[in-house]
């Protein structure tokens, strides 16, 4: 049998080594069974191009690595605000679509409601008259006890999945990245002996 | 032929009359010969489901709405952050994965580099050695001259779509919203003409 493989989505790919991180999490994926494939694999020759050609580019890239991977892990921490990277969450999006068997996981065990409230301050926050909470825009948050919007944590745990917090990490010593790898494995091998894949 | 259907993907359902503006939304695409489907429009019974459940089953009903339509219509304005929210960017992901005609459109016309400089402020931004941009996080900055990560505009005009900012309108006293619809309209009458749907 091959060896399942993965994409890894998430704002891995802005930290300034994201090569390094790419590294890392691979090994952690072979260890599991698991071929991790990183944004930056595509090793895109971009010379030559405009900006936004480069930019289009890597998406078709990106794209296509998702349509060959029987799965995909997706670094749902919040980035630049209360919510998920919006590439990582249009990349959740795309691999559901398809039918792909997907794992989140955060760093941050607060929930969205939580991560809104803190990220405006309690203060600011305001209730409707029917006890909607609102944020300072008037813009009513999510109440349904969910990780992040309901699209994000619905779509991964209707495809078998779930979104890891540290929280739900059962081993000590174990990294909540690692813990939805062994999730994603155990997840992909099911799929198999059920005759899914 | 019937009426082409697109789904109105956007935070505008967070709104204190979300109805309301789903109303003026679909009035807008009727006028345009396209059929507005908004979230909401599902009417599901949620008596008696726990909050997550909720959650879950209007995720479910989304995707069905999404699955149904020809195109979708994604309100790309930035919430709570420089980016998009998080759920649109997820059903901009799954509508690309299908095949779907997809356009975008945003009130803001600042492109995102030129937003995240904004968010935290000039004098907050690192430059790395190389001459990459960094937020305060040490998280580098797309440079890619688009309107959003590049996933969202990469899959948006790959779809034959566009993000359409203010700037973009060509007829005065147009809204955004308006010259999204009538764009859209335009490219599924291809699609059609070119017998692609």
């Amino acid at each position: 049998m091959a060896t399942p493989s993965v994409y890894l989505a998430g704002p891995d790919v802005f930290l300034p080594d994201p090569r390094a991180k790419a590294a890392a999490m691979q090994a952690i994926c072979r260890k599991h069974g698991l071929l991790g494939r990183f944004p930056l694999d595509a090793d895109l020759d971009l010379a030559g191009l405009r900006k936004n050609e480069q930019g289009l580019a890597i998406c078709r890239a990106n794209e296509r690595l998702i349509r060959e991977c029987d799965g995909v892990l997706a670094n749902l921490t919040p980035f630049r605000g209360p919510s998920a990277d919006v590439g990582t969450a249009f990349e959740v999006g795309f691999a559901r679509a398809l039918g792909k068997r997907i794992v989140g996981y955060t760093e941050v065990d607060a929930k969205y409601r939580e991560r809104v409230i803190a990220h405006f301050g309690k203060t600011s926050m305001r209730r409707r008259d029917d006890g909607v909470l609102q944020d300072p825009a008037g813009m009513s948050v999510e109440d349904f006890d969910l990780v992040d919007n309901l699209m994000l944590d619905g779509a991964v745990i209707q495809s078998g999945g779930a979104v890891i917090r540290p929280a739900d990490v059962g081993e000590p010593g174990v990294s909540v990245f690692e813990w939805a790898v062994r999730t994603l494995a155990r997840l992909l091998e099911q799929g198999v002996r059920h005759g899914k894949r």
